[in-house]
């Protein structure tokens, strides 16, 4: 969902979270852990992530290239030795998937570390029609879909956006 | 030969060559391909290379931290597929291995692609002494040890040096 294909038909919306619903409780958020090592010019990007302990190396094409995507499988001794590379280009959070009812999920991201108070949450949906109709809860701020400043490699490499330090 | 650790022991030197030598027929060269994917401001590089069929991606830290490489093998189809992504940031060479007597060996590099008509040459030796008293076959032309323009990383980003072109 952080990276939805830009050839793909996924439907998504995301949005800040201004205050953490309270169940929450009952949905313990999985770690996922992202840095980037390195990123050319013309936007190929590689990072490494590790989520519910599988750990992958990911190389990806730049936009306005032919699509590429490879992702490499990687042990636990490799991932922490590349990992101590992205230091100063890392994205960790806490990710919690809550059931919003109508079969839609919201996957709310609690960052920690540099970007430490940022709330986010990213919901699918099946057709355009379900992602206009959608009324928030009201735990759910201010719409950033599309805003790049929320992918996880500006947050990584930009740190988090001024509007909601 | 390409990347010694700076902390190794290695003791090598670097010339461009003048002409090719004939003994180079007796030695069929070993082709090399190395495509730079992406390189961080802090030095960490992430690079795929192919030599003998063998295909690998290798990460490495920038200089002035604590060393790390990292190297992943990977198939043929990855390599292409992440080979296409290095455009502009390749080299590529055929690697001659030429005896130059007393147990030394001359690897010859004879650059192609963007690095036509360049040619260098590396020897190891086994002490500094060995390394001092080395007299350069007539073909060594000028040293460039130590001169990081002739590293693949900068043949690869930034080209040939002028001085020989």
């Amino acid at each position: 969902m952080d990276d939805p294909s830009p050839r793909g038909v996924e439907i998504e919306r995301k949005f800040v979270v201004t205050a953490l619903p309270p169940e929450i409780a009952e949905h313990p958020g999985q770690r996922i852990e992202q840095g980037y090592l390195a990123i050319a010019p013309d936007g190929v990007e590689v990072r490494v992530r590790r989520r519910a302990g599988e750990a992958t190396l990911t190389v990806k094409s730049g936009p306005g290239l032919v699509r590429t995507e490879e992702e490499l499988e990687i042990d636990e001794r490799r991932f922490d030795s590349l990992w101590a590379l992205t230091e100063g280009r890392r994205v960790s959070k806490a990710r919690h998937e809550l059931p919003l009812g109508d079969g839609l999920t919201a996957e709310l991201d609690v960052y920690d570390g540099a970007h430490d108070g940022l709330l986010t949450v990213e919901i699918e949906f099946p057709s355009p029609e379900a992602s206009e109709a959608f009324a928030p809860p009201p735990w759910v701020g201010r719409e950033v879909t599309g805003d790049k400043r929320y992918a996880n490699q500006s947050l990584a490499l930009a740190g988090r956006p001024p509007a909601d330090a």
